[in-house]
């Protein structure tokens, strides 16, 4: 396939300027396709990917040393996205859409006739990720989303797989013409300075990311250093501390060493969600069933800047004077490096959370051995904004209630009993937290509510029937639910 | 009144510390209460205020030289606000509650049970308008609606009313302590200097902000330059075009024009939504009839800071080379100023959009004269981000559809025949817009959608009924609206 034999090239600023021009065009018409077009869309994209899997599978495999298998699981996830979104789009509520009629005796004095629903914002970059190279990459959930909301696309593919964005790109693009969509509504740019000049450009209306914190507050800043600053959805980094109480340690230590074992080492350690911290009882039996467990063989991580930020990251690690080693042999530092494991005590991280618990993404994780459930707690109050916090205990700890309480508030997603990596697609889904876990805390990378990063809301007062959106007019010719002066209507109500 | 007859000293350090960690406890405690409490709390500094509402009054006119009978109102608008959030509290479905059951045959692979909800932020710090010493102040939309998300609750008052900040803190703060609300929910704060350190305070979570276009970005920047940067609701400018066509021209142009100066004068032309712009065709009696218009007698303005920067902003406008006066007296800018009027072309406006549409925030307006409706349509393309745009037509003009798209792109509010100022507090209200109408596009800082920018989601994933807040336990204790699996259901819909 010659297509995707060789690296594409940096996009040019000739280039980079008609695709900008292509897309706040195509944001107009495209804002203006009805739902079901735009649902239909999106399920022919799923479609032209589904049919693509061989190749697709093949290429990242390629690229990114990903296994197979996990390949073809992400890509279905992928593709089930798009038409999960699909669904969001046809059911309508995502419009928000509220109708108040005038109201003489409103308590504050006569109220006017006002109409709001949510509107696309406009051209929106995806800045794509590494560790996802379909569910958070050209095709992935902000693609998705922000098209379901009516949004244009650009990706700034991500440089770990050029070949596989290139190709992905190229799939998405025909589909989104053979469904009638308009032209330029998505494309994708290559280059690091050409994702730069995007995101100044004041076409874009909104940007989102995922990847490491430096990366991520770089462009952030770059965003919101723009005459006309624009919302950035970063998703950052995240330690994701797992707390094990004394009871769950003392009755099922053995099965949760296992299940930690498996979730820190998926992918090698390369997930936004890997549990990288992991609180234990310092007189249980934990530290020795986890000296005993099997760790499974060292796998190249996705490319040379992650290894060696990876190995940057665990050399500072272990070379805090109060980590020591618990698993961890010659080939902890190679490429492709051993699974790690190192430990410290709930006493030094009170001390030194910042360089405790710092995020090193890759194979490790640092096991922090506590005396008292109380250093739980405080632990908890001192953590960063975080995408998880799981805690595994019994149902009657008596440290539990406090403890998730707290956790809320650091957390995005809080875990009880399970663990934290594989991010499921629903309607409950929250992937988000507070800083540095996103850089805006109110809202989801993941579920179906990421679709509300992409729209503004809309007033319209007085305007007549035939000027306004389809989702206000009174005869709710798209049969959505509404709310009308404040009370939910179903399309059935009437009015 | 010895407590409103002197101006309140800059808030110490030490007093600021106090508060920061009062607020801060007092926001775990408060997102604790119960939502019929916290509805209950609003509605008892609701309360309180209308009993204070002489003095209140009083002081206010003291200060910002508003006429008594706008106060009144305004002060009635506000304590509506309050018991209005109360309501959307009680009511429950802002808690956004989504239930998804565990489902083995999700498409995508096994789904775990994932349930998710809006919880506070934490502690908010808000600063105060001068211009709506209550409905934007102390006890105003800010306050009401992240009192009502369940955050606590610093004001920083405005210099330009510190009396009847200070007395109306005691109030909003006497009445949370009779309701039985932690100690340190509610503080006012005062002195720019104590603004700036609480807005870096790692403490405060979220920030909101109405008032100039520098003021606000400078603010937004702050927040954004914090180690853990936090959301900034921002609303700042914004010159609400006004668009007559033809035919309007033609038929009412003689009512528009007094609507007109009834608008752009309301208040001395201080409201954010002023039409500060008004397009009518070059060839109308338009002209005529303003210049033939009787106007209000000079008010004075709100202080000394807003009379130098509105004498400031009219200088530059009106020694523009392509600006003439249509009504400008001697008056023009003195103390208090005369209202006035002065005029462009449509060629001259997009020839220079930035100096010519600049926000003149007091008793002046720009009247554009345009030749063919092409250019309405022209302006409405180049225009900024505005909180409020307007259309005088009449229903068959062909210029109307493209017109309404377009500014539905650029204002978060449309009006048609109606005329901006007067912002009511609804279901469905929308005071926001693009930059720099805003910081924050996708949120509004009046009607009941405001309580979202205060809200983060939280989801809980396996987490046993015991430990989960109660709008997600699986016996809805709290009787609200919520998604289960994707559907929405009722309090009575059986589970």
């Amino acid at each position: 396939m010659a297509l995707t034999s060789t690296i594409p090239a940096p996009t040019t600023t000739a280039e980079l300027e008609k695709i900008l021009a292509y897309a706040a065009a195509a944001s107009i018409s495209w804002a203006e396709t009805g739902i079901l077009e735009r649902a239909a869309a999106l399920r022919t994209v799923a479609d032209y990917l589904d049919q693509a899997a061989d190749e697709l599978v093949r290429v990242a495999h390629e690229e990114t040393h990903l296994p197979l298998a996990r390949l073809r699981g992400e890509l279905n996830r992928t593709t089930f996205q798009l038409r999960l979104f699909g669904e969001v789009v046809e059911e309508g509520s995502f419009l928000d859409a509220r109708i108040d009629h005038a109201d003489p005796s409103w308590g504050m004095g006569p109220r006017p006739e006002i109409r709001r629903g949510l509107e696309p914002i406009g051209p929106v970059l995806v800045f794509s990720a590494s560790n996802f190279p379909f569910a958070f990459s050209v095709a992935g959930g902000d693609t998705a989303s922000a098209l379901a909301a009516g949004c244009s696309v650009i990706v700034k593919a991500h440089s770990g797989h050029p070949r596989l964005s290139f190709l992905t790109a190229g799939i998405v693009a025909a589909a989104l013409a053979d469904a009638g969509t308009p032209a330029g509504l998505f494309a994708v740019i290559f280059g690091t300075e050409q994702g730069r000049a995007a995101l100044l450009d004041p076409r874009v209306k909104a940007s989102s990311f995922t990847g490491s914190i430096p990366g991520g507050r770089a462009l952030f800043d770059l965003a919101n250093s723009r005459p006309q600053p624009i919302p950035f959805y970063g998703e950052l980094g995240s330690v994701n501390p797992t707390f094990v109480t004394r009871s769950a340690a003392r009755k099922r230590g053995g099965q949760i060493v296992v299940d930690f074992v498996d979730s820190f080492t998926a992918g090698a350690g390369q997930f936004c969600t890997k549990p990288g911290i992991l609180l234990v009882p310092a007189d249980s039996n934990i530290l020795a069933d986890i000296a005993a467990a099997s760790f499974p063989a060292a796998t190249a991580l996705l490319n040379e800047r992650i290894q060696s930020g990876y190995v940057d990251s665990l050399a500072a690690l272990t070379a805090h004077p109060d980590v020591e080693p618990v698993v961890m042999g010659p080939a902890a530092f190679e490429t492709p490096p051993a699974p790690t494991l190192v430990q410290t005590t709930a006493t030094h991280v009170l001390a030194d959370p910042e360089q405790l618990l710092a995020e090193c993404f890759g194979p490790a994780a640092l096991v922090v051995r506590y005396g008292d459930e109380s250093e739980l707690l405080q632990i908890a109050a001192v953590i960063d904004g975080q995408l998880t916090a799981t805690v595994h205990g019994e149902d009657d700890d008596a440290v539990a209630p406090e403890l998730i309480r707290l956790l809320s508030r650091k957390a995005g997603r809080v875990l009880w009993n399970q663990w934290p990596t594989g991010v499921s697609v629903t309607y409950a889904q929250q992937h988000g937290g507070p800083y540095p876990a996103t850089t805006a805390p109110t809202s989801t990378s993941v579920g179906t509510a990421a679709i509300f990063r992409f729209l503004r809301p809309v007033a319209y007062q007085g305007v007549p029937q035939h000027l306004l959106p389809l989702q206000l007019q009174d005869s709710n010719p798209l049969q959505i639910s509404r709310r009308v002066n404040g009370q939910p209507t179903s399309p059935k109500t009437p009015e």
